[in-house]
């Protein structure tokens, strides 16, 4: 079976992935002692990420070491620079990269975003199955997950779990 | 108890309740032989009805009669027209009216759209009640659900719905 490239995000209900200035603090009021909302499942099924060079450098703000050094890693970026391990800063052609992985043999392929290179990816119609956790809050601004102006793509819903502090995950693959 | 004011709405994932020229025709890829999506019960359980001038018109140009001609219904516009029997249509100001409605004895209060009415409500935060079906496809263009700069409010998640042509519906509730 190919592997499929998927894309595993939270979102506020009217469609924002953070608040101006990447604030998710939003994400708190999901937050429960040993509730993971199938995260380590859902990465133990992929070894391969690709994320953009801003997240990168936003998450690299955030902690010591960069949480997929384990895992193969593209970073999507305009300028180049040395790989760090496994991890790779990657300036070529977006859809001819996934084309290659998704050619290769391997488990499945993790977007990480964000929003820049989720909407590129989907410009593509190369998302293959979409994991959206909605948060329950509205928020009026910030980074959207979805642009406009994206290629019409019919999907099918896969599942839908319902967690006690109100989030709701979905889980679509593409295509009808 | 005081009557709520529900907004009972479809929405593509990307947030669109309408694609360009009111375009519905997504719509189709839910519609299922005697599966109305709980809009029966929904619509026992209010009598009275918010709908937009626009929204409005555009109801009566595909079909013969009002559907809500057996509820109170106010058309919010800005050029008063003569009612025609419970069908009123107001000039003054919105929140007032629903803050006077929700005051009043009876049934909850249905917001039927459209999207200008929604977000002027939402500014507000007069939506006590959100009932969101959501349809397996991302369109890219048309009208949105959200306006962008809305002031943040917390949901509290009610139920989930999933059904078998992949539309899940979303209930919640106005606050934590």
């Amino acid at each position: 079976m190919q592997r499929k490239l998927i894309l595993y995000i939270s979102t506020t209900l009217d469609g924002f992935i953070a608040k101006p200035n990447d604030d998710l603090s939003f994400l708190s009021i999901v937050e429960q002692e040993g509730e993971d909302y199938g995260y380590a499942d859902f990465v133990a099924s992929i070894d391969t990420v690709i994320m953009g060079r801003k997240t990168y450098d936003w998450v690299m703000t955030q902690v010591p070491v960069f949480p997929h050094a384990d895992k193969t890693a593209f970073i999507i970026t305009r300028t180049a620079r040395p790989s760090i391990g496994n991890t790779h800063f990657y300036t070529g052609n977006l859809k001819e990269l996934v084309q290659k992985l998704k050619a290769e043999p391997g488990k499945n392929i993790y977007c990480d975003g964000g929003a820049a290179i989720v909407n590129e990816l989907l410009k593509d119609r190369l998302i293959d199955e979409f994991i959206i956790s909605v948060i329950p809050i509205l928020v009026g601004n910030g980074t959207k997950l979805f642009n406009n102006e994206l290629p019409e793509q019919q999907l099918t819903l896969l599942s839908t779990k319902q967690f006690d502090k109100g989030l709701v995950q979905l889980h679509y693959k593409y295509g009808e």
